[in-house]
């Protein structure tokens, strides 16, 4: 493999550890990344406990280039990562005055805007990430990316994170061709091509479909003409057992 | 909170990393384990790399009571777990002779048994999962339990594990209230009550649709006693606010 720009997502949640919510946060970053020439390769799903956050963002900050952080930025006594983050720095938390005037911009009773205020402390000397959703935006300390939970919000606030910002190489593409065949029967032919292009990765994902059983190859790496070279192998081995590959 | 029995998963595959296969497999385990007593407080998401497999493992096996592996398990040369776990434990990889005559009863050439053989190694020692969907078992090496990373394979698989295979404790409830308030509006109060019950994990997660904004409410824990004294006053709390609760 060659040398990439690494990337690590933490979830921060209970809701999906219980089960009561579906992450979908993992798959857009990962795509989001490839197009910025940053590979993710390792994600953790953490509980809103002040100990476990803080141990776990000091562990991986230190492990690769760039770390995500996505939920618990919200008002509620659940939403702690600001201050785990400011903890994990040793930074104090401050009120950022351009957070505090959007929070500010929707009026209500005093209680309730303390409440919401919460939402615009983040450690000092922290740097926002846009919020184009129009709420109280993130936060990046160093290699450390905040970003909310709520999908939608999520996705608009890293939309605004460019490939500069994140150090990103070459994007990752990608070349996908199917065939009736099962793994069993082209494992062994693969593992041949595998090793022959340790620049690509090539992975094997069965299917089942009304047709019937079959395999979809995947190769992935940022040279174009190395991922050409792999998939014409990979096309001849499939044509090679009198099968028919299906494009993608 | 209540000591609990603790699950960590992990998850090995490289198309979850790529963002090219969404996972469904953290959720379903999730929602499995609260049925039988164990609670799943760790997840992470690794490539298929002999090191970081090996190394993953050895660190989360002693970190929580069961350690649940997806994927990895098929027949290709990226389907390394099993060779992986042989490490960890510093275990001899054996073939498994009830595992061999499954894949046996299905023919096939030379070649392709060859490869497919490569799913009836497991660790010596190692105990057999059972597969209700008639491919080759899972395996299970002390408090570790390897799984499909097919989303229908490993649901087969975990639906064979019992309670008592795991220590799992109570089943782990939950309540659920909804109202159209803001997480701004209750937070003060919600924080409130969550201290007055530390055994129940309060979460608090917004919604929007057609009606409007809201927030939902989700109480969870193992006492049911405890469960509806805190409902009771959540309850209250949304009353308190002039609005009618959302029952789920």
């Amino acid at each position: 493999m060659t040398q990439s720009v690494t990337a690590c997502l933490i979830i921060i949640g209970n809701e999906i550890l219980s089960g009561r919510t579906q992450d979908t946060n993992l798959k857009h970053l990962a795509l989001s990344l490839n197009e910025l020439g940053v590979k993710l390769v390792h994600v953790r799903v953490i509980p809103d406990e002040e100990r476990i956050i803080v141990e776990t963002v000091n562990e991986c900050r230190g492990s690769f280039d760039n770390v995500f952080t996505t939920g618990g930025i919200g008002p509620t006594h659940d939403d702690i990562t600001a201050d785990c983050i400011a903890l994990a720095f040793q930074k104090r938390l401050i009120i950022n005055q351009e957070i505090k005037e959007i929070i500010e911009r929707r009026e209500a009773p005093p209680e309730v805007m303390e409440t919401r205020m919460r939402m615009a402390r983040i450690p000092e000397g922290a740097t926002l990430i846009q919020n184009p959703t129009g709420g109280p935006h993130g936060f990046q300390v160093e290699n450390v990316f905040v970003l909310a939970g709520v999908p939608m919000v999520m996705q608009a606030m890293l939309s605004t994170i460019t490939k500069e910002r994140l150090g990103g190489g070459e994007p990752t593409r990608s070349l996908t061709v199917g065939a009736y065949l099962s793994e069993g029967q082209i494992g062994k032919k693969l593992g041949m091509i595998q090793e022959k292009h340790p620049d690509i990765d090539l992975g094997s994902y069965p299917f089942y479909n009304e047709d019937g059983y079959g395999t979809n190859l995947v190769m992935r790496g940022t040279d174009m003409v190395a991922l050409k070279a792999i998939f014409e192998e990979v096309h001849q081995m499939i044509l090679s057992f009198g099968v028919e590959p299906i494009k993608e």
